[in-house]
């Protein structure tokens, strides 16, 4: 994937284009080095201004190391579109990758309560006032972390594009296929009736199309 | 994330499902420490029975260090759906993240031919034979990669259910908002004649609704 490194329209590092990215997308890959060894586990999270907001289980070992301060890498990819070049090695996708680096706090009480309420609204807006606050009980079982997005310790490259111009004249088709994700309908659990209907966070959800 | 680790619909580890997971994805993460410190990088696969493939530029330094030998670590995860508690405690995600950890490979010659062909095929199957093959200087700027899948050096979980049973009578509605991405109408790339029908890799693509 590095070889698109060579198209100009993947230049940018433009903060805007991480901040599209990381509201875009829902799941990131966390990642750090335990004993020189690679250790990634992929997150929910969401973004709060200039930090990047997440969540475990307060009984989750490794997690803990992170949270603890150790240098952390946190990456993101939205994949946009398919790129059909007249030839493999020019196809590739339309994609964003982010990544952000940084040490990882973890934080609580109102602090706490903002993000993972932040966390949901990410997903599902508006659902934080829908339903009651979190309990101390809730509360002590979750470990909430946050990731500073601090200049110069993130990257974001954008392919948005056709693929490239071929150096001879084109002998068939090319083009970009788009790639959309959607919510559908949804499914109540089986203890909800049928003629219960949905909160107005995930009417709205489905009619926006996506999350 | 980890806390639907208390899930039973979470437990498993069944090779199927990390393979339905490869198989489903289009991007992961690959991960290895680079003097103690969290390197990650997006990047394309494609599963090749018990082996993952990668490919990116020659002149990448990171990869590169991977590709010798390094201790790496590849994250793949689908997001299925929103799962919508009656509390933000217990709204979660249907999804299922995988990881697969081992050392990169690279390869050449005919394995490299048929490592790329399969890359292009698993993100637009039956494309590899519409067009020519590789060139000798496209295979020379190209490392190939592959990651074995080995016993014990992978994990994958699922979370295909509703929301957790609430405690007390539930007062309000619950239940998944599934997510699906599909392929959409492709857009010509601006040399391409409008009248020029794309290719029956791609009109299957669309018409099969997602990559």
């Amino acid at each position: 994937m590095d070889r698109i490194r060579r198209y100009p329209e993947l230049a940018g590092d433009h903060r805007r284009d991480l901040d599209a990215v990381l509201d875009a997308a829902a799941v990131g890959t966390l990642a750090t080095a335990v004993d020189g060894l690679p250790w990634v586990v992929p997150m929910l999270y969401a973004r709060d201004g200039d930090r990047i907001v997440l969540h475990g289980s307060t009984g989750a070992g490794a997690l803990r190391q992170v949270a603890a301060g150790a240098p952390a890498a946190f990456s993101v990819t939205m994949l946009d579109g398919i790129v059909v070049a007249d030839t493999l090695f020019d196809s590739t996708a339309n994609y964003r990758p982010a990544v952000v680096r940084g040490c990882l706090t973890d934080f609580s009480g109102d602090d706490a309560v903002h993000a993972l309420d932040l966390m949901s609204d990410s997903l599902i807006p508006g659902r934080s006032s829908e339903v009651r606050t979190h309990t101390k009980k809730e509360l002590a079982a979750t470990l909430a972390m946050a990731l500073p997005i601090e200049p110069g310790c993130w990257t974001v490259r954008v392919r948005d594009a056709p693929p490239p111009e071929p150096s001879m004249d084109s002998v068939g088709w090319a083009g970009v296929v788009p790639l959309r994700t959607s919510a559908c309908e949804p499914i109540p659990a089986p203890w909800v009736g049928a003629d219960m209907p949905a909160p107005e966070s995930v009417r709205r959800l489905v009619a926006n199309g996506s999350p």
